[in-house]
């Protein structure tokens, strides 16, 4: 007979029920990050409504992580992306949170590894995320766990905003077949 | 009364039988990134079960671009990403691709443009990309059609292969709750 194992961390995927709590992650990460309060435009209706908990598409998906006895300690928000040269999916993590308090006890690592088994359960082939580069500890965290570091190669550009409305109008007389 | 304007360039969402035209232009592209036909491992199988047109999720989706006589031009394949801060989904350009001898007509333009109205209209609020560093031309394009280079403050980690299948085992004992 094998002994059961307690788990260290319990982890599921976040319900509409959720939703207050995640909101609350993203306003920590968003503090750690160094960013002023206002910077997040999230509330409770657009979180429920863009992570599908209303009928409509669920753009990203959670998964929280708790300690043992069911405080909440943390979270994974992440979507999937896709590699034109493989022709498989991935997962992109957006973000990733442990509270300060539950830090040291492998919770970012165990969010970590059960992404990596989704994206081999969806036959996919990379986890991708980003990080600031001032954020040494993480850098060297994620490369601990055996991550490469892209910017090196490739930088992301971005369009938003006032720009974001001007390139749609931008480019020559294009008819759009549907 | 209005004169009808010839459009100078005709986009439309590619189809399962397109997916023959979709690989030779990620084989030209990844030519054009200076990478062995090796890279590719997209095949018509492949890209067809993975874009959607068997029935399994679309973890992508392509336009394409065609001359005013209906010869394919170009392509651009995307998927949808996510803001946590705005609590707004996005589109991630995965691949842009134009052919040499339709370069400077402003396909890419087109391509990029109508992909800035779809972010409009799926109430959005970012288009982002990603470009090899040592793309000057192409970065000097982006950043005349507004793009800003994220580059200089965040940098993207992968895991891949091998170090995936190990990361899926890392950390402390989890009890996985679906």
């Amino acid at each position: 007979m094998s002994t059961p194992t307690t788990p260290a961390v319990i982890l599921r995927p976040a319900t509409v029920d959720d939703v207050p709590q995640i909101l609350t992650f993203i306003h920590a990460l968003a503090a750690y990050e160094r960013e002023p309060p206002s910077t997040v435009a999230a509330t409770i209706p657009s979180l429920t409504s863009t992570l599908g908990f209303t009928g409509g598409p669920a753009y990203a998906r959670t998964i929280l992580a708790f300690t043992p006895t069911g405080e909440p300690a943390g979270m994974a928000l992440y979507f999937n992306n896709y590699s034109t040269w493989r022709a498989k999916p991935g997962i992109y993590l957006e973000d990733l949170w442990v509270e300060e308090k539950y830090r040291g006890r492998g919770y970012g690592t165990a969010l970590l590894a059960r992404l990596a088994k989704e994206v081999g359960e969806i036959g996919g082939g990379r986890l991708e995320w980003s990080v600031l580069k001032w954020n040494e500890p993480s850098i060297k965290f994620y490369e601990s766990i055996g991550a490469q570091n892209m910017g090196k190669e490739w930088q992301v550009m971005r369009v938003d905003g006032k720009a974001l409305e001007e390139l749609a109008e931008k480019g020559p007389v294009a008819e759009w077949k549907v």
